[in-house]
């Protein structure tokens, strides 16, 4: 932390901080420019930050040097992350698609859906039972019977489960169907939620919160770990800009900059990073040509007479097929595979 | 709701979102154009929200002709709602304004800041118990021990007792001690909160988050009204913008917007919408002169000892009178009064 | 400036960067702390700005201690600057109202409104000749003709007149007619038609980017300030951000930071910031409660045949008039006047 | 257009919309629904984006249906046009990749840049003359030096050479020595500029605004088309938004969509997008994998002694050299070639 004085500060204010910094077991050190003092603070200065320097008399600006998360950064760990969900590694280089309808609608539809996206190549199977819609009057999903039709599509197919879990209070139900919890974009900083996952043993999957910057989306990820939970993947699913002919920006730039800063998987999301289908294969292809470690795509077979809404942004099985064909010439270029 | 269909569309494609329509008990206006076909879907259109229109074949866009709530419309209730807490009437000529420290510390700090704040003005005290904190590391407040001290500062002073729930689980707890919930920013669109503080019987305070439009805003209030409490205010407490100057950009153009699409009352929060102590003064000023129905402010008598670290933002006790004194002269300017 | 180095970086590496602030005649302070070196470069840092340091090897970061902009800053000179425009003050205690079209449409239209504005209290006419329009089909305003009908209004009301200025090749004639260029908001990073007003004799207003931090604003206003213009005022118009209904979002945030930051007066535009009739008014009263020197505000008297399609947010004579009464109230409130 | 008329809307109101419309040569198509009554404007809605529909009585907002511009959209003209430069054939099969410097420096310098990036497989060298810098006391570029040590490094390896202009009155001199403009993010909206290069005889390269959104940078073309001059090609350079980790958010969506909407070529700049020398090898490979037809990319030998402060996002001509043998793979994976 290196805390700025103003021009006018005094010597008395300047010890004053001196003496704050001794009070955490902190160190100083003064550096007197033509135009102001600097005070750095040499030790751990997370400690500093819940303290109100910028509250104390005399100063003008407080500027952090080291990130204030940890746990989830690339100083801690070197080595990236693997996840292993059932036999599927994530964060190897193989790369894991994880693929499914929005929104569990039936046994039929989910076990139809399930074993078209399994024999095109996806390893996860995905599908909300309980649905964050923006207003009340929206299908909210189907809940417990829902995590019942998941269950038995995973039966069918084998593929391993991702589903999203929306309130502390349903954490253990979800824990009985999912191998794994995906938290969504509006509870990224839920932080009773994230500390439930955190305590849980299944692995998890945080998706980035829409006006989340890298150091938050990295700090709700240190809140899971810090809960001694250590199977955690980041998902870039789109941020909020001014732009609106998508609906969100998918930010690729999150890929290379997740992967540079932390050691955690970084999978992302097309489908609702885009809300448009005729962008979900482009932008898939980017995520990969970028370094993403997996991809999650929604797939409907009658979008169209999908109870979300989100119909617009799903592929068909057969657009899905494709696609993966695609990938995997891609993933070859960059000396992975899918 | 007004279905755009593309040059190329055929008529059976026209005809297929015809028949759609009507299965939804909607009648069609069909106007042909030069180059693109319309189709004005007649009736409740919000039965229309959950279909994926733009999914179906031959659409180009879909636009939407009316608002998606309807408790929180100004065209739904013309009247101004008013809201009595304890004889405190928030939404009337009379400006409410609410303070108090950011986190409840000790019950010597929260009843010797409740006092400071009444003595200047205050209606209402504020004081979090529960804190919702970006890094797992910070001071998470005081838990059901604050809400205990939040009692103790009300008995003595007499000011109803605004603070914030986290989660479903603490709505009950939390209602045993609060006149009015707040919801904050990051949790404006958890919405099993949403629900649960809308099935509660106190009054609700709901704060914009960072990302959120005034329609999503809205349409989080619908969420709390549609479960039957309609004792819900409005809190602008700043957007996320590029601006990094000040913490966020507290969006003053809100309170008139709000004022006209809604019948809710409105309040700014300048202390969390700037994070700045500088600038709380001359923005509540503004919040006042647009329209705003209250406001509510952080007020510490030793912010630099604070716990939250938001002690960069808190006025003074003395900062607050005087702040009170220049609110007076300009509410009278106005037409009302604090 | 304060150089953060990486955790591996070496002494040779520590030892180039000083030897580089040497060349540039700055003197190094080295501060070793526990999981970082940090080196504050002492002297006028400014200097710095264009040397790429990141790019060094063994740098992590750079941390500017200092604002880039010098003239424009109070640090620079304390009082606020006044401006005299042919007898009207602007940046003193009395507020300044520019009111008028959006552009000069024609000779009975100009001479019209200008009578209504200072019928009403403004002081100085405002009207665009030379019109910057988002579409190269739209009115791109009377040019020259323009000018001289702008020239006439302020000859029959003896309003001073402000207008745009578009490109470098027009600065002379413009001077000709108008007693303050203003340059626009998609000029704002124009840095060859900076340059060329502040080589002219006549005040400047300049308008705020869409997305220009106030850091890049203050910085465009000091381009104007080296070339040897100093009278130059600050007009906030609208940000970007996400929310879409209102055409921009007003930064009334932007009045008391600016004020803080420098000497320049500060005028908003509610006209253009909201690009809604209905909150010209609200928001002229923000920007006044939260200290603005003066407003711009868009008046015409049939805004339904205004030629640039934005009578949308242009108030009529009347709304104008009575608007200015209750500015009035306001500024004595806060101890000024209109 | 579709005009939506408020719930109390008279009949009046109603008819005199529909005579504007008339006068305007579109006919209407009125639509009574159960809330709102729509009138549909038949013809070319495009006449009506200067008129201020929405200041009409009784209009409750105005929705276009076709967008605002004609000549740079597919469904203008179905297939990609290509543009030829010296014999270098950009929108074509074969991606185009410009590298250089930021700046031109000196003779060697941009010799010896130019020399590299050659024999790594590059088309087009890219180097600055004039340089639009934030602050006034930056590097300006070397002017008209520049621009003939440009064309010496043209000649001594062949390459066409593109370089910005930044005013109307450079764009003669610009255009005897380069064989692409260079319109910057900064003048994306600076009329005047576009204007005078849509009535020259080069290809265009025109760099979108930080805060454009998508229509608006299409219109921005359409004013360099509507002048006559057709050889424009689009380049995503990166979008303001509420992240400061990158210095702009690299909006990489814009690619296919901007493919799908218009038949220009679209070239990504990963180097100004990112500001980060270890992003511009990841992003290069998303903008190609995701569709764009070329890139611009900065490289400079010595970027600590860069002139310019950019050295941070320059490539080393060992590290553009890789990355044009990865992108060679990846090409190749999509059916392309570098």
């Amino acid at each position: 932390m290196v805390i700025v004085m103003k021009p006018s500060a005094t010597e008395g204010q300047i010890q004053h901080i001196v003496d704050r910094l001794h009070e955490f077991g902190l160190r100083e050190h003064i550096s007197r420019g033509e135009e102001r003092t600097l005070i750095g603070a040499i030790g751990d200065e997370r400690v500093l930050r819940s303290i109100p320097l910028e509250a104390m008399p005399g100063v003008e600006k407080v500027m952090a040097v080291l990130a204030p998360y940890k746990l989830a950064s690339r100083e801690f760990q070197s080595e990236d992350t693997t996840i292993n969900v059932d036999g599927v590694e994530i964060g190897g280089r193989k790369l894991v698609v994880m693929a499914g309808p929005c929104a569990v609608e039936s046994e039929e539809q989910i076990t139809r859906i399930a074993e078209a996206v399994k024999g095109a190549g996806a390893l996860i199977l995905r599908g909300g039972a309980f649905k964050p819609r923006t207003g009340p009057y929206s299908f909210q999903g189907l809940g417990d019977e829902g995590l019942e039709m998941l269950a038995l599509a995973k039966e069918r197919t084998g593929l391993p489960v991702i589903t999203e879990v929306m309130s502390t209070q349903e954490v253990d139900l979800v824990a009985q169907f999912a191998d794994i919890f995906q938290i969504g974009a509006r509870n990224m900083q839920n932080f009773m939620l994230l500390k439930a996952v955190g305590q849980a043993s299944k692995p998890v999957m945080l998706k980035r919160g829409m006006s989340a910057t890298i150091e938050e989306f990295l700090l709700a990820a240190e809140y899971i770990l810090s809960q001694g939970n250590h199977n955690v993947m980041l998902c870039e699913r789109g941020i909020r800009t001014f732009e609106t002919y998508t609906r969100n920006t998918l930010d690729i730039n999150a890929v290379p900059v997740l992967k540079g800063l932390s050691h955690l998987p970084v999978i992302v999301d097309p489908s609702h990073g885009t809300g448009r289908r005729e962008l979900v294969a482009p932008m898939s292809k980017a995520a990969i040509a970028a370094g993403a470690d997996g991809l999650i795509i929604e797939v409907h077979h009658d979008p169209e007479n999908s109870m979300t809404g989100d119909g617009a942004q799903s592929l068909l099985p057969e657009q899905f097929s494709e696609l993966m064909v695609e990938l995997q010439k891609l993933a070859e270029a960059i000396g992975r595979s899918v």
